[in-house]
């Protein structure tokens, strides 16, 4: 297949453009019979959705998921599920003025090398926007993996900028902007945004993901190790630049006997492996974090070239997201289902008559 | 596909276990007519080769490859390269003590639960004895690529445990066994491999690889990016447990006028971006850093269960590297050939008509 | 990719029920550049529509492609091509009472024991109006294909039933109902029409598709040579149960010294061929044929089974077309055109640069 | 994956030349635990080999097959098996003649053109040689299907040049060289092989194919259907120019009351269908046939080229089979198992949860 579909068994394959008619995916490969409704896919398209906070881009989008294929009287049918979503607030003329530059931290200069199309609407084909529709395909995998094994996937923001956000309580990840699982931290979050803002700037941030319970079993020898999947389809959300599962980048001081997770008849000691070793899944909860790259586009003034190669100026005036990783947890546990749910599908086609008699230990580590 | 393949339309098929009879792969899609021989292959399977130095394992493999089909006449035939690496050193009794226990960090207890095969021979299939057939499929692309682009693709350690290993001479990385940049640091890291011995420990590493020059184009949208398909590629490898482009993690703190990488009719004014924007290669280097956590199999005693669940303990006495770090480096450049190559096909088969009247500026930043 | 996708580089994947909201598909891999309009796609999706003379399903549908995105001011971005077709004339209740029932020669009782679904609106994703997003996506094809090499694909009924159709004049094709290639035969074509439609039955039809010119090299060794890929779509079209390529089954008793093609400077003598020689293209024309079976609704009654496994009987009353073997010219040449397109990219990802000095010789034989 | 795979999930990957070093493939996606060993391979390579009567190639193969990998201790385990088989008989000597001439009705002139490469060593990659990979790995799927569902598949010669072959007796086909289910006819067979090796011409042949029992289920609604998936696995057999399922051809002059088998509580009457609906088995046999056409290399002197285009004459002296289509049975049902064995896997992963109450009829028709 091209390269905008993911998945082997469950696939997505994505359509659309910031500021087209429509953005969307095709979602194949669903197990029939699955209950299934647009109201299923709302509230996580919600919770990604633009402009619900002064914190985020205030592109005004009610992002209205329409189920177009695969659903019979409420259950999917095995066939392919068509999902639309209408884009409303497609407001090019603002981007009118730097058709002919490319906008440092962008895609602009590579699309037009690559394709020889100078999409001026906001990033086109390139703009987080597009995230949309994979969030709406994950909801689905997200009721599957509840219904066959309780799997619950849930993010939160780790870090925004200097300031770490400890994990104090999930529940207060839906309760504040920022995806922070900590009340206490996020006047200091919203602080930040806002001299970021005066200044015309913009920062990082990192979004960890964890999914719990996971069977075990799950991932491929080589080249599809769980981790791997997990890698290409964090690696491939805007403005990510780094993934770490379990220990992550810590590993490289640690000691062999601190990294290594014994196991006891009570469970793994410990999850530094983040829940997969030799690539497939140990049926501890896995673990994943993803560096989120600063906002390209900001106020300050940056050197650029034209269309023509001749020294330019660009600063941006758009409506744009102060730090574009605030809306980047519920993608990045949409990108964790969606390899989750491929990954059971082919493990169930490969190994569904193993047996073995050997208890599986508890997931979680003490 | 299943699991055990590659890339797109340069694909490698690996099989193979560790102690088995032998390991290779079937490279496909290869274009015709490159001059190819085993003594094309043979170096770069030299360095990741073990029982160098004191310091990797000492199993005992001259690692020949052999050539089985896809060559006529010294050049490549368009048609599937098969590559054969008999195991040579398969002392599979250093093992049999160990059949019916998992070692802590290793792959035992996932590939029981998922295959019900416990494949003693230390590690079988799970085994970075399996990275020589790609190694060895790589050099197959780093030679087209070097004729096609001038591509070169070279890789480092950058850290072991705590000693950062900076970048002071390339030529360097040829000279010791560690893979340093830098001969002055050589001591130091000898003196923490042999602390680590006598320890009965392990320590992970950090490895840098630069691929240099990239065409600008090789990506595709989504998910296929390049650096997504690199992510994948690289958390692949045996032990790694995260990847990053570009700045990697340190994006996280920076800000965006300092992240998002200025463009002049000069080149790009640095290279945050590793090489990436918008999931597409900008022409500048692609710099890829991995974490290879710390060798699972050391001296120290560590808890586990048995085949039964019963608590019991683990210690490891076979031949083992003390940092499985150290031979990473050319099979981390190996990865990224293949990516590379991959997406090279896959970019001229559909933008070879792309023309654009915009000049391409230099890779690098100054 | 899951089953719903056509293609390795120039991919389509289908969604949509036949009385359901829509159906469309995605199309990825298209090169950037090529003009495009709905009104490019049209022409192709007329010829296919239903409604079109008495002879074909009275079900009414305008079949309005919508381009939903990777088109910009008129070209193609190179990013994926969603196209919608919405369903109008879903008289869902012609169908409520056959719901219980499996009808013979249809989808029902496989769809049922596979799915677990029945979706008694007109065969649901097993209709025939699911090519009609098929031939909207070749529409590109065609048209890339004619820029680039010339190409034309065509095709023609050759037989209804027993009256074989001879090969007149290329031009009466468009002029009559039945894709007939000869004027004279038309009355006979619309009697045997009549006469099935008196009697409730149904007859076969035998569809034939050329391309020409094609360039030589298309196709791979194996598995995939572009006769087996075409195979491949072709036997996925509705209601085909058998494919040739060139002589096809008459080659079972030709003599070698009459089947295999001389080649001469002036071109190859004959094309018993068909066009492909080892699973490659030869340069002569692609010659398909494909048997289409009669319409399985049809009035007379028919013995079957229903949801509880008793006996039953089954007679059609809903508008079908007495041959179904009518509407499947213009899905064959689809077919093909996406064939062509995906190895004509393949061909260029692995063969670009390829040269020979032996020269091509003419196509098509003398 | 590049054009040398097939399957999804039970992937074969081929490699190798017919008088190259060796010949073999890679079988990924077996589920683990099915007993095998070499000698459970063997039987099917033995009745593809040559030169076991005086009515095939006289070329001297024992066609020996060494697993190498993904079999411990008598069981797959679930990791790729890679299967070699070593040329032995690789005289090219009677092929330098030829080198500079494209011999009519084979790959020469396509390989040539498409890879600028000219293996004059009797095909190379384009030989019927490479099947006996294929049936290898076939014999794999072989195995599981008849454990897991009980399938046999077998086929048999029911044509060769005029005479049809009648269906008296499968056991007959084990007991002479044309695979024919009737004792009779093989003196008749004889004597017309005699006169064409006589005249130095050849014939082609048809060959049918029978899976029973399949369970119901098995396909994907477009486009990787059951049988568009078989055609194109049957169309990629050397020599083959034609497929049918079921009635196949003889549907064009059906009538739909004549073609759609009716449902009872008994089972299905007639199998017109081939076993195969919407592209889905229905539990009945699925029936294949093929057409094989005539030997390409026959000692009557035919016109053709040079490598500089100038006029020449082919007249080929060395071994042949007299009918290539005679070794095309074993090869015939190896493709059928390899299709049945993937879509078996991917059935399994999609619908494992689906139940329906209705009863399975009898499969095979009355």
């Amino acid at each position: 297949m091209s390269g905008n579909t993911i998945g082997h068994l469950f696939t997505v394959t994505s359509f659309g453009e910031s500021h087209g008619t429509a953005i969307g995916c095709v979602v194949d490969g669903c197990p029939p019979g699955l209950e299934l409704a647009e109201s299923d896919i709302q509230p996580d398209l919600d919770r990604r959705r633009p402009g619900t906070s002064r914190h985020v881009t205030q592109r005004q989008e009610s992002d209205r998921v329409e189920i177009l294929s695969g659903v019979f009287e409420g259950r999917t049918t095995g066939t392919p599920i068509a999902l639309l979503i209408r884009n409303e607030d497609a407001r090019s003329k603002d981007y009118a003025d730097i058709a002919r530059t490319f906008r440092p931290g962008h895609a602009d200069y590579t699309y037009w090398h690559k394709y020889g199309v100078r999409d001026p609407r906001g990033g086109g084909r390139s703009s987080a926007r597009l995230t949309a529709a994979v969030v709406a395909a994950a909801a689905i995998a997200r009721k599957w993996l509840a219904a066959q094994y309780g799997t619950v996937v849930r993010g939160r923001m780790s870090q925004l900028g200097d300031i770490v956000v400890p994990l104090t309580d999930w529940a207060e990840v839906q309760r504040n902007a920022f995806f922070a699982a900590d009340a206490a931290v996020v006047p200091r979050l919203e602080a930040l945004m806002d001299s970021l803002r005066r200044a015309g700037d913009s920062c990082g941030a990192r979004i960890d993901v964890v999914a719990d319970p996971v069977p075990v079993g799950l991932g491929e020898p080589l080249f599809d190790k769980l981790d791997a999947d997990i890698a290409h389809a964090m690696m491939g959300i805007n403005a990510v630049k780094g993934v770490e599962i379990g220990a992550g980048f810590a590993c490289v001081t640690q000691k062999g006997s601190e990294h290594g997770d014994e196991l006891t008849p009570g469970g793994f000691v410990g999850n530094q492996a983040g829940g997969v070793l030799g690539g497939i899944s140990t049926g501890q909860p896995v673990t994943v974090s993803i560096a989120v790259k600063p906002t390209s586009s900001i106020r300050i003034e940056r050197r650029s070239i034209d269309l023509d190669g001749a020294p330019t100026v660009v600063q941006t005036q758009g409506r744009h997201d102060p730090c574009v990783g605030i809306r980047a947890t519920p993608i990045a546990e949409a990108m964790l289902l969606l390899v989750l749910m491929d990954h059971a599908l082919r493990h169930r086609a490969q190994c569904a008559d193993v047996r073995v008699a050997t208890p599986r230990i508890a997931g979680a580590g003490g």
